[in-house]
């Protein structure tokens, strides 16, 4: 029956469904600065990395235990592990290993975590229907594109509502990119979008616990299957984006449409992407970054009387926890952050084990972080002073953390983050071989050598 | 960084999500009346002729083309096929058949279709883990409690903002039967509605698609796959559904928590299925059964001079098609309804072939209806009265259709619909041996015997 409904909706909306589908499908290959392609390379690189660390934690077991009741074909690899499973499987299981340490990348103007749901279901892909490397990249490019520009339509309303936007959005950008790989064209692209664009995945409800990480699993799971159901000709509304019934509508109250169409191939949302250089709330990262330089210069804990940090309130208000129990809780301890900062000189997922949280020596530092809120510190600096032994003062001001926009990691940061993960999985040769083949991919035959090496033995 | 957010939220909701989670693990078996349990049967008869009807539809063979690009497991039977696919494939692809001709059943508050995404996952799983006929049914009447029941908690604004409210609430549905199928306990059936939350399905947008049957398709799928994860121990947040960034929140302004749990064990929404007579939009109903009745009562289309139609306003504007071109066009032709009704005495979905909508008879006898509207005739009723070549004037008067809660389809109606159906794929006495064992599921000692009558012949 005919319902006369009180939810307002814009008729009138561009056709950003077909618009977007036909710059997938017919952007020319690698048609970016080498900027956008390094970074592409940076973005695929960190995201293998994160998908390697977690690949045996508990999640990831959950996860595999279900897929494997599928029977699964033994089509793709899972990043860290030995067992082999269907594409579709290889896509979710690989996106929620690499969200899993919630130490993979942000779009800091959606926080999107772009690679997320985009890059496993490309690997998969590309795995199965042997695509170059060169392919990946540009799937890789255009998919992020498009999640992180639906994004940018929506943010911060959709994400206010309370919507996991990488999950939301990251189903369209996986579509996006394996259309791409797939070589479909632009109508088929539609329907990908189309089917895509009836399946969002993700509640910010679901923070702190597992189903947090399947949002980009899922997210890639979803749109692999899309552009494969679209290759076969399974239709969808050629409006499922911006109709008042279709997705923008329908997740979002904010719809800035120019946001999906804006320099439509000349500026790259990719190239924007930032990784996080430790495994830990955003707002932590100043002090840690503040007590590694410390450690870079000579100090050490033992000669520590006092670490005197000024920061923002913010920061304690959001990761105040003094005498945080375990790992998960001294994620959100910025007194924390400094000790390990200070003793090890980094805070990856292993300065976050259980172990370390209630080790003597970390606890006995934590204890002499003095946090202070100060007038004129923002939220992403701080003020850390050393109090040694002997006396001596050592002060360092950090304006913006490394990982920010202003201070880049640098592609050896990148390889250290790399190697902090991935070492205990596949062995520190491993992980160098899947550094430099991720490094060279956009000039790989195929992904078979990437996938070697990232495969743990049997 | 902490948001100040502008979109308003419940904080102090019911429970639902671990009041439901109590509710599907621990009501006894059929511990409902006979009533309950008979519509049970018709609700699981109704849909598995649906599936089998719509098995050859393009629709199925592109997402079964699709699928088998995963080298699937032979777990799982698709009903009217040949090929069989792992479980939670099966649970798509029956899904996406059963609701493709958009003949399946409707409960009418919500307008929910309750059986296209819980009765495909249900029959996937317990063909694989072998599970009884009764645990099938207990599984069903409570699964379907579970999606009927949030839809009544966020109808009609969920449903007006653009949701297809049977793919949103049809997720959950699905979760919650596979987890009594799987004998889940309380504490992981709740983990699986939470796992299942961030999965809602379905846009209004893709009404006239193929995407439109992909919603109760995938969410089949993805609810058969949050029960597995759960079951292996996958952790998602106790308060999914209920909390202020939880599911009923984020996809509905309207939260009627009382409807999650009143009368809860007491009244089930089972009870209140209804099963489509006939394969257009619901607003042709009237006609066409009043022109079944002129069939009956021997009138013949040769003997007809005209057709008096006096019905409601709104079935002109939604179903006013007087030349309809094709079948997609004939659903919503009441002329052409009233037309095969007098011709045929059924309007299912070869009735809608686009030979029949061409066919000379069809064409001459839609143009002898003579639809007005009148005053005092519901959207429900239809005042019809032929002419005959000879002067006679017969009457009927419909008060309510065929089909709905005052006038349900009788079991012979049913198996009428599903032969007409189903015959054609599998065979008239293969239909009455799927009819038989779908009568008699509750008490089978597996499915076996129901998906071998099912399969299609290799």
């Amino acid at each position: 029956m005919a319902r006369n409904t009180t939810v307002q909706a814009d008729a009138n909306a561009p056709a950003i469904t077909r618009l977007l589908a036909e710059f997938v499908a017919t952007h020319p290959s690698r048609g970016w600065s080498d900027a956008v392609e390094h970074e592409a390379h940076r973005t695929f690189l960190n995201w293998a990395g994160c998908a390697v660390g977690a690949a045996r934690h508990e999640s990831v077991q959950a996860a595999l235990a279900a897929v494997q009741m599928l029977q699964p074909a033994p089509q793709a690899t899972l990043l860290g592990r030995a067992e082999r499973v269907d594409m579709a499987s290889a896509a979710l299981i690989n996106g929620i290993s690499s969200h899993t340490f919630d130490f993979d990348d942000t779009h800091l103007r959606t926080i999107i975590h772009p690679a997320g749901p985009v890059a496993p279901a490309l690997l998969a892909l590309a795995e199965v229907t042997g695509a170059s490397g060169r392919a990946l990249m540009d799937a890789l490019v255009l998919g992020v594109d498009v999640s992180c520009r639906l994004g940018n339509v929506m943010y911060p309303e959709h994400y206010d509502r309370g919507w996991h936007i990488t999950g939301s959005t990251g189903t369209l950008g996986a579509a996006a990119g394996c259309a791409r790989l797939l070589g479909l064209d632009a109508d088929r692209t539609q329907m990908a979008l189309g089917i895509a664009a009836s399946q969002p995945v993700g509640l910010r409800e679901q923070f702190g616990t597992m189903t947090k990480p399947l949002h980009p699993g899922a997210a890639a799971r979803a749109g692999l299957m899309s552009a494969l159901m679209a290759q076969h000709g399974y239709t969808a509304s050629k409006r499922a984006l911006e109709a008042p019934r279709g997705f923008v509508q329908v997740v979002s109250t904010k719809a800035a449409w120019h946001e999906a169409t804006d320099a439509l191939g000349e500026r790259f949302e990719i190239a924007t992407n930032t990784y996080k250089p430790f495994a830990c709330g955003i707002v932590v990262h100043p002090g840690i970054d503040a007590c590694a330089q410390l450690r870079a210069q000579g100090v050490r804990a033992e000669n520590v009387e006092r670490i005197e940090l000024k920061v923002h309130s913010l920061v304690l208000e959001l990761c105040g926890k003094k005498e945080p129990a375990d790992g998960l809780a001294a994620k959100f301890s910025v007194y924390h952050g400094c000790a390990v900062g200070l003793i090890y000189g980094r805070a990856g997922e292993g300065e976050f084990d259980d172990a370390v949280v209630t080790s003597e020596a970390v606890v006995a530092l934590r204890r002499k972080v003095v946090a202070t809120v100060a007038e004129g510190i923002e939220e992403d600096q701080a003020d850390v002073t050393a109090v040694l032994r002997d006396g001596r003062r050592i002060h360092i001001f950090v304006e913006h953390a490394i990982g920010s926009m202003q201070r880049p990691m640098s592609n050896a940061d990148l390889e250290a983050k790399f190697h902090g993960q991935a070492d205990a999985v596949i062995g520190a040769a491993g992980s160098q071989a899947l550094i430099e083949t991720c490094w060279g991919l956009g000039r790989a035959t195929d992904v078979g050598a990437l996938v070697s090496a990232g495969r743990a033995p049997d």
